[in-house]
C-alpha cells in the first residue's frame, strides 16, 4: 500500500458526502474530538432549541405547554424518530430515564415472561452498568434468577433451556468489537430465551436492524453518537409482538393508560408507552430530539462506509508512524467486526492520553491500559486522523507523556 | 371580620418580607399563576445557567466537564442544598431520576430490610404514581408483599407487625390535607415498620423536618415548589442510620463505589450515592439547582407564615364574593392542617377552570370536580388573590364558564 499523505486525506474530506454535517455541530477550531462515543458534541440547533424550551415553553407556556407544546407525546415522538435509526418500527421505541433504568425495566419484565427459567446470560467485561443492573435484579429476587457470564467465544454454550434472557452490548465499549446480532439472537431464540441488546455504542454509529434480526428488547444511550447532551435520556425498544404481554415493575403514572384520570389502579397503556415511568424530563428530551433529528436525516450506509474507512486509515497511520512505540491494537483489524471506534493498549495509556488532551486532541482512557478513539462520521475528518497520529508520534518520540501532571488519576466517563 | 379590600391586600404586599423574591422569576404581566404546586415558574437565572451548561460546559468543555465542572458531584451537591429545605443532613439526599423511579428504589430496599413482613401500607387516593409504583413492586414480587390501603382515619389500625413499610404523601395533591409526619412516623416505628414520605407537595412549600421526626426514607419532586423545570429530576432521602444497610435494586454504575474502575462486580458506594443509578442528567439537574438555590436562600418560617395567610385570605374572599355559587371547600379550613394550596369542589369545575385560564388566571383541575389553587409565597401576591376571586365571581355571575370550548377534556399534569 502506498504510504498515506495528508493531501490524500484532505482529498477524501473534499469528496466526503457527509462533510456538510460537520457544520451542524459546535466544534472549536483546532480541537480534534475523538470521543463522540462517550459524549457527543453539541448540535448548534440544540442551543436555540433548549433556549426555546426554557424561555417559551416553560417560562411563558408554563403548565399549558403539556398540551400546547405536546410535551405528553415527546417520549414517543423522539422514540419514533429513533426507531428509524435502529431498524425498529413506529410504536416500538420510547425515550425515557437512563439506559440503566431502562435495562432494569426490560430485564425485570423479561424474566417474568419466562417463568421457571433461572438464568440471565451476559459476558464478563460487558459495560459495567449492564452487569450491575442485572446483579441488582438478581439480588433483589433472592436467587430466583442468577446472572451467568462467559467470554464471547463460549457464550453460545451457556445459553440453554434454563436461560430466560440474554443481555449483550452490541458494540463493546472498550474493544469496539461487534457482536453478530442475528446469530446471537437466533441462538437465544433456539432455546426459547429472550434477547436484549444494549445499543449504547451502536445507535447512530453502525447499522442496526432490530426487527430484521427479531430482537426482543433493546436499550441504549442518548448522549454518545446521538449527540443528545450530557446524561441525555436513554431509550428502550420492545418488539410489537411482545408489547401486550410486556409488564414492567417501574409502573409509574406516565406508563398508565390514562394518567390524568388519577385512578388508584395501574392499568398499563397500550403499546410502548407502558415502558414509561415518571414525568418526562422535557429539557433533556428536547435537547436529545435535536441530535436524533440530525442522525435520522443522515444516510446510515454512508455513515458506516466512512466509519469503516476512518478506522482502517487510523490503523494504517498508526502502523506507518507509531510502530515500535508499544501500542497494541485491541479492536478487530477487520472493519466489519468493529463498531465506530479503535482501541489501543499501552502500558502508559493514561499518561499518553493526557498528553494528547493537552494538545487539544481528545480521546479517552479506560482502565487499565486502553486508549479509545471514537470516529463519528458526521464530524470527524480524515485529516483529523493524520494530525492526531502525527501528534501521537511526536508525543512518543519526545517522551512528552512522561510528565508528573499527566499521571494523576482523574475520573472521566 | 372586617371585609377585605384590595387596598388592604396591597398593603400586605408592601410589607411582605418575601416580596423581593418575585423579581427572581419570569412572570408575564397580567398573569396570575396559581399552579406552582404543579409546575413552578422559570427562575430568571435558570435561563442563563442552562445556556451556560449547554454552550460552555457541554459545547466547549465536552467530556472534560465531568471533571472541570464537577458534573460527577452534581447529584450530591444539589442534594445537600435540598437537604437544608427538608430537615435532612448533608449526605442524606441526592437528586436523580424521577420521583417514581426513586420511590421504587426506596420501597424495594425497604421491603428487603424487613424480611418476612408482607405488607406495604398506603392510603387510597394517594398520588397515583405512588400507588402504581407500589403495585408494580407487589406484582413483580408475586405476592411476597402486598399493598394495603385504608382511609387516613383508619390508617393507624392497618399499620401492624406485618407491615414492612408505610408510604404516604405528606401534603395531599388533591385536597392539600397535611399529615402529621411525627405521629405517623412514630406509629410506623411502634410496630417496627419503616416510614417513607413523599414530599412532592411539601418541599419548598411547608416546613419539613425529616430527621426531627425520625423519617426513614423520603422522595420528592423537583418541578413543583422547587421550580426546577418541566419533568425536573426528583430526589431521594435515606436517613444516615440506614445507609450502610440500604441496598436498592436499581444498582447502576453511578451508585458504584468506584464507577470508573469499570469492574464487573457492583460494590455500592458508601453513603447516599448508592441511591444513584444511571448517568446524571446534567442539563436538567443544573436547571433544578437554580430553583433549589433560591428556595434555600428563603426563610422557611416566613414562607409558611405567608402561605397560611394566603390560604386564609383566599378562603375569606371566596366566602365574601363567591358564596352561593356552589363551591365547596375541600381543603382544611384550619391553616395548620393544609399545605400550600386550597382546593374547591364544583360540579362544573372543569369548565370554570378553563374560563379562569382564558382570563390568564391559571390554577388546575383534578378529576372529577376539584379546582386546585396553589400558593407559592415567593411569587404569589396578596392582590393576586383579590383579582382572582373577583374574576371568579364575574365568571360565575355571568355564567361565563358555560361555553362549549370550555368543556372539552384535555390532559394537564
Amino acid at each position: 500500500m502506498t504510504p498515506l499523505t495528508r493531501d490524500a486525506l484532505a482529498r477524501l474530506d473534499q469528496d466526503d458526502a457527509l462533510s456538510l454535517f460537520r457544520e451542524l455541530f459546535e466544534l472549536e477550531d483546532g480541537l480534534i474530538y475523538l470521543n463522540g462515543n462517550s459524549l457527543g458534541v453539541l448540535p448548534k440547533a440544540a442551543k436555540a432549541r433548549v433556549a426555546e424550551v426554557v424561555e417559551r415553553e416553560w417560562g411563558q407556556g408554563l403548565i399549558r405547554s403539556w398540551n400546547t407544546h405536546d410535551w405528553i407525546a415527546l417520549p414517543e415522538r423522539v422514540g419514533n424518530k429513533l426507531a428509524t435509526i435502529i431498524g425498529a418500527d413506529a410504536g416500538e421505541v420510547v425515550v425515557a430515564d437512563s439506559t440503566s433504568v431502562n435495562l432494569f425495566k426490560l430485564a425485570a419484565a423479561a424474566v417474568r415472561m419466562r417463568p421457571g427459567r433461572r438464568k440471565i446470560v451476559s459476558e464478563p467485561g460487558n459495560f459495567p452498568t449492564d452487569l450491575y443492573i442485572l446483579q441488582g435484579l438478581e439480588g433483589f429476587l433472592g436467587g430466583e434468577v442468577r446472572l451467568e457470564t462467559a467470554p464471547r467465544e463460549r457464550l453460545e454454550e451457556i445459553i440453554d433451556e434454563d436461560t430466560a434472557l440474554v443481555v449483550l452490548t452490541h458494540v463493546h465499549y472498550k474493544s469496539g468489537k461487534m457482536f453478530d446480532m442475528a446469530a446471537l439472537t437466533a441462538r437465544a431464540h433456539e432455546v426459547g430465551a429472550l434477547m436484549l441488546w444494549d445499543l449504547s455504542h451502536s445507535a447512530g454509529a453502525v447499522p442496526v436492524a432490530l426487527n430484521a434480526v427479531q430482537a426482543d428488547f433493546a436499550v441504549g444511550c442518548g448522549y454518545k453518537y446521538l449527540n443528545g447532551g450530557p446524561g441525555a435520556p436513554g431509550f428502550l425498544f420492545v418488539a410489537k409482538r411482545h408489547q401486550a404481554e410486556f409488564r414492567q415493575p417501574l409502573s409509574g403514572w406516565f406508563g398508565h393508560d390514562n394518567p390524568f384520570a388519577m385512578s388508584d389502579i395501574y392499568e398499563p397503556a397500550t403499546g410502548i408507552k407502558r415502558g414509561l415511568c415518571g414525568t418526562t424530563g422535557i429539557l433533556a428530551t428536547s435537547a436529545l430530539e435535536v441530535g436524533v433529528d440530525i442522525m435520522a436525516s443522515a444516510d446510515m450506509a454512508a455513515i458506516r462506509a466512512k466509519s469503516r474507512q476512518l478506522g482502517d486509515i487510523f490503523i494504517a497511520l498508526m502502523e506507518q508512524y507509531c510502530a515500535g512505540y508499544g501500542f497494541t491494537l485491541v479492536s478487530p483489524r477487520e472493519a466489519g467486526l468493529r463498531g465506530s471506534q479503535v482501541s489501543l493498549a499501552h502500558e502508559q495509556g493514561f499518561a499518553i492520553m493526557q498528553a494528547l488532551i493537552a494538545r487539544n486532541i481528545i480521546g479517552d482512557f479506560r482502565a487499565p491500559d486502553i486508549l479509545r478513539f471514537g470516529f463519528t462520521p458526521l464530524y470527524t475528518r480524515y485529516v483529523d486522523l493524520w494530525d492526531m497520529v502525527q501528534a501521537l508520534a511526536e508525543i512518543m518520540a519526545k517522551g512528552e507523556w512522561d510528565r508528573p501532571e499527566f499521571k494523576r488519576v482523574t475520573a472521566v466517563t
